[in-house]
């Protein structure tokens, strides 16, 4: 049997699917005994043409319509959080516990609330009000749905059904078609199951979440680049997010791409002889962390290549060594390791533990660790800053401090980007040579602390220049900023006051949104 | 003699330029004498190099630095009034008084002191933090310049130095590389006289304001393509910002552009019984400002096909016949609107007045009015909803009020809408199915109001979904809303307090910026 899709507020068979496919679960390597279609382009219009008739239902909804379905899926979802644990940890080997049940999925049910907070409250779409002038403006949903493209390393945070994506998207007014990463389709199918009762229990419009399992790359480029869409969240790896760039940019769609990262961390000198044992520790854990397969995953690490940063290595070395590899979420991830492992050693960097498979059941791969020059660095640097998702990271050692501030210059774009300094004053001429350059190359910044562990708040910046995404100016996490993406900026000139939306009236529809009135952020009415 | 270009602060020769031009004076049709240079890619790259310079001095002149530059140059542009409005008057035959030395100019000056404004007061950058988790954000400059491409049709407020790009460009703290446009490169060497004179009192590094007259469209696109530059701000024609746009995405490299809108006008039934001759008046006006050369000229009328919709059209069309020729911007816009006057005869729309040259000394078209059914527009919605630069519009005669909609709904994306209405609620039906579909399609919304006339506004936004531009979250007008355009989102995330920006110490820098603080938008110190 093939399950089901959701198009259109109902769970169908796929019209005419282009084949089926199953998971595995990587902890045996063996198939999962379920089956889900591959979508046809048939589906893929009944999904466009049903989130159409929810882009008008939705504004009719309004505000408390959608917090309302964000709640209550919120809820639905805890009261599953067994089973949906069970599910992904099936689909992913990532651990039931604590990671799955205690982490990742009160993550999500977390996002949904406050999604729904800043929905209700209004102040992210910044009303502003010329009193004097009477032009008026605010954000507000693009017109069409948002498509999201989820990831394979959150089976819940970022799933392209209950994720940060969806939430926001949602959040901003706008319907979702979620497309499964094809490797956790069954926890997205739960997922779904419970989106589809709390659609109906809230009565939004039974097509603002849509939920196709997988489709063939040419019907993901045309969907993409669709006039009746409205915008795109992918998460993924660079070249299929580069494909997907190329198409939706061609037909002026805005697309949102988080799409690789090496997060640079610089330790610098002082740093290393205060206190190694305890960032090598901090390092080897974010390094490892649900085996390397982080977007932040310090993947790029910068250390003096003197004795001090050679003992220092040799910490890491060892504790890289005495790890236990832990399953990898698939066949993909494993080759891509094999690939970068056999890419960074072709370019000079040399493997100094891992490197191989431990053998014994299902997909593994040894933690991984390569050292290089600072020179050898420098003479390639794109070679040596594309993401190894996985357990691997590379360690350079930076003869002088010119040398380390020539690998900042030499850096391409980020998510993130770390720096150890010692904790008096020992590093900060070290610290000012670097910092500017690492700042305008990362989308965080971090001091004294590694990239991994991404807190959902309104001052995150989950995203960073190209090509870590596709734009500079905004991040996938964080309310309400991530709803930013999925906003047109609507100004009124002149428009009756009985027309206007109401975050754009004289009073304030909430009594407590922060609206910006004649240079003041304000909660009073006008 | 060749004009010298202002790279890297210095007035100076051209390298090896690919040739030179004229400008014309479009009342005589004739060349003249001042000639310019068409830089090759010589000159690019020392602006690129300066530029990098710059970046980091910016950084360190800080925004104070920055607002006094942007401040000092609008004296100076005052104190040159007479000057630049003769230049400008004699490069594009728009009158001296009032338009340029009384409106455009004044506006001009107008935005660099509100950017001067809000670069000083800094509640632009949206610094957000939480304390608690000791996250901390705010938008920062871009890293590299912001290349400037401005219009042939204001040459003041829009000019590639001195206009609403380059005052946002500079206040969010990027350099500038601006590109003139060469149909007034004497008013823009004037006005990169006075922003160099600026930078030299301001103290700002000298290479923040460069300017170059000309290039190839090949050296353009590299330029917009190039690693080292922050983003590009363009606006122009359709077929010149795609090119560019493709250019820019491929290199993942932001492009905000400004490349065309037909700014529908609804005219409901209503409103045409009550008030025809005053609607008239307003659109007429509104038509042929300028000679029709406005981003925000209404092209596309809509209007009931009854008989009070073709007395109506009588009205302007006796207006337009009536209505003297003002002088076009240059030879390319009098070759456009013959094409435009072409294209639309061939796709069945009817010509009931001007259409051809009025004869006489300069550049000048009859303003032109056509006329066609709803259902002839909506056979082909497509070609007439293309930007007809210059005084032509085309009036669209529906025959009831679906037919209406259905126009709504076959519009791209453009800057701006209007919907007329009777004044009292006898449209109000009409209003309610049209306004859903026109506000997705538009950037500002207008009641009972023509579009011309764009108020510099915190509220504003002169910006729209694609192909209006390439983004609909962003406006090229409006302080401080515009200088986003031109940021990227800096997190810190525990970074040591003396090493944070002011803008997220604990204390509020200037005692009076708005920050977001834990959920308040607030000017406390934390």
């Amino acid at each position: 049997m093939v399950h089901k899709i959701l198009v259109d507020g109902k769970w169908r068979e796929a019209a005419r699917p282009a084949g089926s496919f199953s998971a595995i679960n990587p902890a045996t390597g063996k198939n999962l005994p379920d089956a889900y279609p591959v979508s046809s382009w048939t589906d893929i219009k009944a999904a466009l043409e049903g989130a159409a008739t929810a882009v008008d239902g939705l504004a009719k909804s309004g505000p408390d319509g959608v917090a309302a379905f964000l709640d209550s899926f919120a809820e639905k979802v805890e009261r599953r959080r067994e089973s949906l644990a069970e599910t992904a940890h099936r689909e992913t080997a990532l651990p039931a516990e604590p990671r799955l049940g205690s982490v990742e999925l009160p993550r999500l049910i977390d996002q949904l609330r406050q999604a729904a907070g800043a929905c209700r409250e209004r102040s992210w779409c910044r009303a502003t009000i010329d009193a004097k002038l009477d032009i008026r403006s605010k954000y507000g949903p693009l017109g069409g749905p948002v498509v999201v493209f989820g990831p394979n390393n959150f089976p819940f945070a970022y799933n392209a059904i209950g994720g940060g994506d969806l939430a926001a998207a949602l959040a901003a007014g706008n319907p979702v078609i979620g497309k499964a990463h094809p490797s956790h389709p069954e926890t997205t199918r739960l997922l779904a199951q419970a989106a589809w009762e709390a659609l109906e229990e809230s009565g939004l419009p039974p097509s603002s979440v849509q939920l196709l399992f997988h489709f063939g790359s040419d019907d993901g480029l045309r969907l993409v680049s669709h006039p009746s869409i409205g915008a795109t969240a992918f998460t993924g790896s660079r070249p299929a997010g580069m494909k997907l760039k190329e198409a939706a940019d061609k037909a002026g769609k805005p697309i949102y791409l988080e799409m690789s990262s090496a997060n640079p961390v610089f330790i610098l000198p002082g740093a290393v002889e205060e206190r190694p044992a305890e960032i090598a520790g901090e390092l080897v854990n974010s390094c490892l962390l649900a085996a390397g397969q982080m977007c932040t995953k310090p993947g790029l690490v910068i250390i003096p290549g003197n004795s001090s940063g050679e003992a220092f290595l040799e910490l890491i070395r060892k504790a890289f060594e005495e790890s236990e590899p832990a399953f990898l979420l698939g066949h993909k991830v494993l080759e891509g390791l094999r690939e970068a492992s056999a890419r960074l050693a072709r370019a000079g960097a040399v493997l100094v533990a891992g490197g191989r498979e431990p053998g014994g059941p299902g997909v593994k791969f040894m933690p991984t660790l390569f050292r290089l020059s600072g020179e050898g660095f420098l003479r390639n640097p794109a070679a040596f800053q594309v993401e190894s998702f996985g357990s691997l990271s590379l360690v350079v050692l930076a003869s002088d401090l010119p040398e380390m501030v020539n690998i900042a210059s030499a850096l391409d774009g980020h998510l993130t980007g770390s720096v150890y300094s010692h904790s008096g004053g020992m590093d900060d001429a070290a610290y000012s040579a670097i910092e500017p350059l690492l700042r305008r190359r990362v989308g965080r910044l971090l001091n004294d602390r590694m990239p991994t562990g991404v807190a959902v708040s309104p001052a995150m910046n989950h995203g960073g220049p190209y090509p870590a995404t596709g734009h500079p100016g905004f991040t996938a996490v964080g309310f309400p900023a991530a709803m930013l993406r999925f906003a047109a900026l609507h100004c009124y000139d002149h428009v009756r006051p009985h027309r206007l939306p109401p975050e754009l009236r004289d009073e304030n529809p909430t009594g407590n949104m922060w609206r910006f009135i004649d240079g003041e952020w304000t909660r009073r009415s006008l």
